[in-house]
């Protein structure tokens, strides 16, 4: 018996018409032999109105209730997946997060999941069931009471009940058709990527490119759940997608896998400040307690005990960053001349497991945004990735340069 | 303690604007000092759109699954009616029917309750808690799946809370503001009553009058709860709407308490069936199996070994009544005649807890009648009621004149 679990989001089951071409995909796994289970989010549109009604309700509002109302929407596609699948002569049923039951920590509205039991569907596989539908983003409390796993909760689910049940494959179906080198709206050479492993995966989402969330890419490395990403709105095909997986599992990659971006950040530099042991925590401490999410730091050789610290963070917390770092001054705990913020910046980054092996990736990322005149204000590195500031304008030319330069249009030869 | 069960219907929460109406009446009611919890129902509507998405899936749909998907729509007002009663600063909590846990039979679409613990909401309301909302309308079966109680189940719900708890009366806030004489909309004389006793809202309810579901006022009636019906809609009063309780709570009565009718109704007569023992068997036999509600039955006086037999059923139900009956006779069964349906009639009763007491209210009834000219087809009679058959066309005629022959429109003397 091979388990594969297969994810719908909103789009792929909007209506109950599209519920049924997803139910189709299913059906055809079936046949394959698989023991199928099948992780749905709330129809789309479902969601945010059960969001905005809790909203209109209490803008303060108590998690736990959050959780009860919003959770209903994914109960409704389960259940409505399960009969589409029985009018299909596939046994199925649905099952509620409580009824696995899927237990998760007290954190409502961002649970963890803590454990996944197995014996009631694997007993239901056992005695003829094909295919158990389960409600994606939700779960139970210690407590009995019902929590959600927060926003992309159910990429999360299907991931978690990949590696409880040991399944093949996640397949995460979606609106797009997989992982690209970059964002296609910038550049027509953005070519699909048929594998890429997790650690780049987690540095493309987490950098921005929206196709799963970073959550569940970090839970398919921990399990080495063999995850792919595929569209509901294309033909099916065993090579349909891009697989996310284990790097020994891609025998031939380019070094640079892609090229992600962020649009909106700002870079902020605290002019002429004291230069002593503690400053820095000075400093950051009370960004992180505003709720500030600082991305890059660099800070400036220092001349007479006094340096430059820069940091860049999303614009819209900038009001926030300037509010903390006034009143840090104001008592007294740090002491800085200006305040400067450049908000018009975005973050540019080249990312591939490729570089560890390979010297010479960031040499050649700064020619090719130089041959554009392009300057960099802020470099931070890591051991898969080179991240860039630069002015917010020359976004789309410094990606298709850096798309070009690093020849990812090109498969790798493989 | 006191504790005191209130029921919003669908018109009621439809939107969040109205739940926090409902919210207000809760609210005052805590002020009085009671303990409340509160049934809802879905928000208006929504169980349609439910219900709706089910049959587009699958017309002859697995019940279990039908359940699991419509009983969300109470889950959703469940926790917006809880939000609201906290942003009142009132303490509350939501609970879905597995949480009770509401136990019911395995019976899904029309479960019957079987149990309902109060451990958890009365250790809940020892530790301060105000306000237990519950999801009406739902339970769990004992293999642990969701079920629900059929249309009018969340009156059901009310109803069965209140018994369980023990509470000083159930009150059901819908959108009518209480049990009239008759409908107002056949006579603007019609009088809402103060209080009518169990069995009288027992025969109004199966009568027609659609205020409260027939299975929740008997079980008001087994349980001794004292239900009140009034509207969401006026003015809060504890006068206000209509108390359905035990005859001794009525110090004084009308002889009868209300007019009720039944439009749509049809009256068939096997013409010449063999008069033998056995025979009233063979006939319903067979249309109980064809689901035809039978209501009314008369035979005739048998003359040469042979008789006429009538009966009353729903219009919609003759032809499955032909078909049963063709059927029978086919199978040698019941031999007739010829099988007459008379489509255009319609039932009108008079019900009071007086009759018990007072003769000669048949007479009134028969006298009234013959007075508009208006010919009686049928009568039966029970120990608090009589109903007669009689063309449709006079149904608005019957009902005023009986309402005025009764002096219904006055109040009983107190």
């Amino acid at each position: 018996m091979s388990i594969l679990v297969m994810k719908f989001g909103g789009t792929s089951v909007a209506t109950p018409d599209r519920i049924r071409r997803a139910a189709k995909r299913v059906g055809v796994e079936v046949a394959k032999g698989h023991d199928v289970i099948v992780i749905v989010s709330a129809m789309a549109g479902k969601t945010n109105e059960l969001v905005g009604w809790v909203r209109e309700t209490s803008p303060l509002y108590d998690a736990r209730e959050y959780d009860a109302v919003v959770s209903s929407g994914e109960n409704v596609t389960a259940g409505l997946m399960a009969l589409t699948l029985q009018e299909m002569d596939i046994p199925a049923r649905s099952w509620q997060g409580w009824q696995v039951p899927l237990k998760t920590s007290s954190a409502h509205g961002a649970a963890r999941i803590e454990e996944i039991p197995t014996e009631n569907i694997l007993g239901r596989f056992a005695q003829g069931m094909k295919v158990a539908v389960v409600a994606g983003f939700q779960g139970i409390s210690p407590e009995g009471r019902i929590t959600t796993l927060g926003r992309g909760g159910s990429d999360t689910t299907a991931v978690a009940f990949a590696a409880a049940f040991g399944a093949v494959r996640c397949d995460i179906y979606t609106d797009v058709d997989g992982v690209y080198t970059t964002d296609p709206r910038i550049t027509k050479k953005a070519r699909k990527l048929d594998r890429i492993a997790f650690e780049e995966m987690l540095e493309l989402a987490s950098l921005g490119a929206k196709v799963l969330q970073t959550r569940s890419v970090e839970l398919a490395m921990r399990y080495k759940v063999r995850l792919r990403v595929l569209s509901s709105f294309e033909e099916m095909d065993d090579a349909a997608g891009t697989l996310v997986c284990d790097e020994e599992d891609i025998v031939e990659s380019n070094v640079v896998a892609g090229v992600a971006f962020s649009r909106d950040e700002a870079k902020m530099t605290l002019i002429s400040v004291a230069d002593r042991p503690g400053i820095a925590a000075a400093i950051f401490g009370p960004l992180a307690q505003a709720g500030v999410n600082v991305d890059m730091i660099v800070q400036n050789i220092s001349e007479d005990g006094r340096t430059d610290m820069t940091f860049s963070c999303p614009v819209e917390e900038v009001p926030r960053a300037e509010k903390a770092m006034s009143e840090a001054k104001a008592r007294g705990e740090i002491n800085y001349h200006d305040l400067v913020a450049d908000t018009e910046v975005c973050k540019v980054s080249v990312v591939g497991i490729g570089m560890r092996s390979h010297a010479g990736v960031a040499a050649q990322m700064f020619a090719a945004l130089k041959s554009e005149n392009i300057n960099i204000k802020v470099i931070t590195t890591s051991e898969i990735k080179i991240s860039v500031l630069i002015d917010r304008k020359y976004l789309e030319l410094a990606v298709q340069a850096l798309h070009d330069a690093f020849g990812l249009e090109k498969a790798p030869a493989g």
